[in-house]
Parts: C-alpha cells; sequence; structure tokens
C-alpha cells in the first residue's frame, strides 16, 4: 500500500503550528512579538521542520521534544531570512506567502528588528532550560545551525548572490551559492534530526547527510524552474523575478527542460541515499514523500 | 597599593584583540567576511569581552578558553546591533567609532547581511566542536545570550526605543526600555563570566547579577549624560543625537546635574553588590576597576 504523506503530515504540522504559536511571544514590547509572529505563523510549507521530524522518527525516536524545537528554530531561521530578503536594501519584494512583506506591513525598522530577534529566538528554542533536551543535544543542535545560517551557510550564500546579479556563473559557482543560500539549511534539518533522534552508526549519518545535500540542490533547481513556470498567485510571491533581475538560475544556465531532468536526476539521487541508510523501508517513507512534494510542487 | 587596572587590561584586551581577528574569517564569501571585520576589528571599547573575563577570573577561573569564547561572542552581538541600528531605516548614521559606519562603506545589502552573519558567528563561538568546552556550559551560554539580545532583551529595549521617539516616558518606562536595550547585554557579560568560572553558590551568582544590573542601568544613565557634554570626535559617534532626535533620556527625564547625581550613586551601589559576593578584594578588584571606567568613561 503507497505510503500516505498527507496523513504522515497532518498532525506533525498541527504539531509545528502549535508549538511556533505557543513559542513566539504575542506580548513581546512595543509590537515586536506581533511582527515577529506575522512573519512566522500562517502560510509557510514548513519543508524544513517536517525533514527534522521525519529525520528523527526515521532514526527510531519515539519522543520528539528535542527535534520539536529543532524543527521549530530551523523555522525562524527561514523566516527571518526571509523578512530580511524581502526589504528594499535587499529584494525589495512587497508580497510573500500571499500577504504584505513585513516591513509593507510593519516599517522597515520593525522589520530589521523582528528578523534580529527571530534569528536570537531560534537559539532560545535549542536551549530550554527545563531540563527537556540534554545539554549536549542542545550544544550540538545549535553549533549546525548558527554554522548552517552563517557566513559560511545561508548568509554567506546570500552575499554571494547579491554580488551575482547580472554576472554569468558557471555551473560550479552557481552550485556553491545555492549549496549555501538555500542548500545549507535544509541539510541543517536532516542533520538536526539526526542529532535529536535515536543514535546512529556513523555510516546512517552520512547517508542521511548525502540525502540532505542532494535534496537541497534539487529544491534549488525546481526553485529557478517555478520562477518562469509559475504565476505570482500560485507561488504566493512575485514570480519572474529572478529572470527580471538577470540573477543567474539553472534554468538560465541549462535551460527549462534540462533543468527538469536535472531536478529528476537530484531526486534519484535522494531517495538511493535513504537506502544507503539501511534503515526499515517503513521508517523512510515520510522522507521519500517529503522529497517527491520538494520537486513536484507547484510553488 | 591601588590596583593597576590599565596594567590588568593591557594582556585582556590584547588576548581578545587576537581572538576576534582569528574567530571573524576574512574569506567568507563575496565580501561578507571584510564587511563583518570592519564592524568587529580596531576600535571598540571591549567594555562586554572584559567583564566576561574579569568575572570568570573573580570566581578563581584559571583556565579562560570557555570565558574567551563567551567574550567575543558578546562582542559579536555588541558590533552587529550597531551596524543594524545605524542603518537608514533606524538611527541613519553614518560615523562610528571615527569611521564610516558599515552600510555607508559597504552598502545597505551588505551591511544587512553583515549583521545577521555575525549574530550567527556569534552563536557558532561559542559551540565549538573540538571538546574544548563542556557541552553543559556551551547550552548555558547560549540560553543567556540569546535570551539577552532576543525580544525579552537587546532587540525589544531597541523596539521600545524606536516607538518612544518623541514620547514623554516615565522613569521606570525609561529603565525598563535601557534595561533591555543595553542592560541585558551587560548583565549577559557577567554571567556567561559566572558560567565559565569555577563554580559557585547562588548567593554569590546573585550578587554577581545584581552588579551586572546595576552596572548596565548607570552605563546608560552616563551615556546619556555624553550624549549632551561630549563632542563627536571624542565619542567617535555623532553627539547629540538623542536630544536632536527627541528621545527620553535620563538627562531629559532628571535634568544634567541630577543624572549625574544618580550615576554616582549607581556606582555605589555596584560596589556594593561585589562585596556583597564575599569574595576576596583582590578578585573583585579587575570588576571595581572596570566599573568606575564605565561611570567615569568620556566616550
Amino acid at each position: 500500500m503507497a505510503f500516505d504523506l498527507q496523513g504522515w503530515m497532518q498532525p506533525h504540522l498541527l504539531q509545528i503550528e502549535q508549538a511556533l504559536t505557543e513559542w513566539v511571544d504575542p506580548k513581546a514590547p512595543a509590537g515586536l512579538g506581533e511582527a515577529m509572529r506575522y512573519a512566522v505563523l500562517d502560510g509557510g510549507k514548513r519543508l524544513r521542520p517536517l525533514l527534522v521530524l521525519a529525520t528523527a522518527e526515521a532514526t527510531g525516536a519515539h519522543t520528539l521534544d528535542a527535534a520539536l524545537r529543532a524543527a521549530c528554530a530551523l523555522e525562524l531561521i527561514h523566516a527571518y531570512s526571509l523578512v530580511h530578503d524581502d526589504m528594499p536594501c535587499m529584494d525589495n519584494d512587497v508580497l510573500r506567502r500571499g500577504k504584505p512583506t513585513v516591513h509593507v506591513q510593519f516599517g522597515q525598522a520593525q522589520a530589521l528588528l523582528a528578523g534580529d530577534a527571530l534569528q536570537a529566538l531560534s537559539f532560545e528554542l535549542l536551549t530550554p532550560q527545563d531540563g527537556s533536551v540534554p545539554p549536549a543535544v542542545q550544544a550540538t543542535c545549535v553549533g549546525l545551525l548558527a554554522r548552517a545560517s552563517g557566513y559560511w551557510g545561508m548568509a554567506g550564500g546570500q552575499a554571494i548572490d547579491l554580488a551575482s546579479v547580472g554576472e554569468r556563473l558557471t555551473e560550479a559557482q552557481l552550485r556553491q551559492m545555492h549549496r549555501l543560500k538555500t542548500g545549507a539549511l535544509l541539510l541543517c534539518s536532516v542533520q538536526m534530526g539526526v542529532a535529536c533522534g535515536d543514535a546512529v552508526s556513523d555510516s546512517i549519518r552520512l547517508a542521511f547527510e548525502r540525502f540532505g545535500e542532494v535534496l537541497g540542490l534539487a529544491f534549488q533547481v525546481v526553485d529557478d524552474i517555478l520562477d518562469v513556470t509559475a504565476d505570482s498567485t500560485t507561488l504566493g510571491k512575485t514570480a519572474g523575478k529572478d529572470a527580471a533581475a538577470d540573477k543567474p538560475t539553472y534554468v538560465a544556465l541549462m535551460g527549462l527542460q534540462a533543468a527538469q531532468r536535472y531536478a529528476d536526476q537530484l531526486t534519484q539521487e535522494a531517495m538511493q541515499a535513504l537506502g544507503d541508510t539501511g534503515l526499515p523501508p517503513e521508517r523512510l517513507a515520510a522522507l521519500q514523500g517529503l522529497a517527491s512534494m520538494v520537486v513536484n510542487r507547484n510553488r
């Protein structure tokens, strides 16, 4: 019987939404909590947090307290990066998830602060002081997330992106940019899932990491494809933006059809990496489903 | 014999500068490392890192590896907050530590990213993966710093500051704003010093925390005084800015002379709190010296 991905996702999405709703305090000073909740709640695909939970479960973990914190921490980092990326000095975007962007709604200064505070809150979530997560797991998750979101991760990838508008990048350069800009956080999702799950061997961990890396690349190729094939309403953000800004993309580099074939090939590699963990197929079904969803999504 | 504060500070400042120079990678992608180093190296008073080291030493600690990481992590958070605070959508300041601000030098987009990456790097420094800092100390320090810099700390204080331009605040409201905006990080310096030092009793820890709180308040009162009494060249930033922006300050609230008396009174309270630790006076001399320096500084 085919795996029911929607049936798996529904309770996990509910858990994530409830946790985010509880953990982003609406009463934070001077409207800051309100702006942060606007940026985080209601509307994201929650791909990264779902990957954390699915990976932790794949290792055999039954208790997901630590993984739920890691999942939400990742989503806060993702959300802060969108808030800052949308600001006038960056992409100057006014539409996100079908709503006005944070700086349009709350002003630029509040958007800047909300992004900053979301990053801090992410590390706060990873370090509960109630004894619910062992200190070693806390330290590992913080280390993974700080590196994945910093200058040799997401922020570094954004800097390359900024510097490369109008430049002609080679495929290797484009891959390096995306490996940092979007790939690092997706890989980190899988790594944190492993860190929060039951102990696994090094070879299983490495197979999961290979899965996370390839999935990150596939995600970006599909993103580039959607930028030219989807409309803004479906995307919930401005379509055709990269092409208009003359940004280097996989579609610009290799053409639409080749990019689609490349995405399919990467999906196969991701499935292979999952198989290489040697874990029982039923434990891997949710991760397989999420990987398919990444490639077949329409927004 | 009087304590030689300069003699104490010199090797500690050297340690801090060397560590920051080593730990902020100049080769980070697309000029990001360069912008981050510009924001961090060469010019800060390093008050927060000195407080971390002095507190750890006061507990009797001889090994300062963990404290040096905590010290630099705090300085990176402080530096990122200045970069973002100076941006046009916030204070729109062009001069900092006698140099053009980061966005003037590198552009707004790079300044935004550099601030974001400095925050991430701060948590990276706290979580070394070489076994040099016990996981429990890592987790404690991350928890303290994330909370001190987040929406119920520095970022929340900045949001109140933004919202209160042109407003008439009571002394209680003003105190709350500063307790978050600048006080939280100064208190955190002392708390992280305790966490990285030798184990102390709860009563000693609480006395240190009282010291950190009062010092934070004194720091801000003096900041407000300097805004009206010092010139821009001495300050290394634009003087008279708060008054010009009609920002609430202690000077605006109580007048210059009363503010100066208040700063003196807070200094006495800070010294009292140090005495309450019951630690040998020679161990407290550096912290006493730093507290005096905070109040008697001219920039």
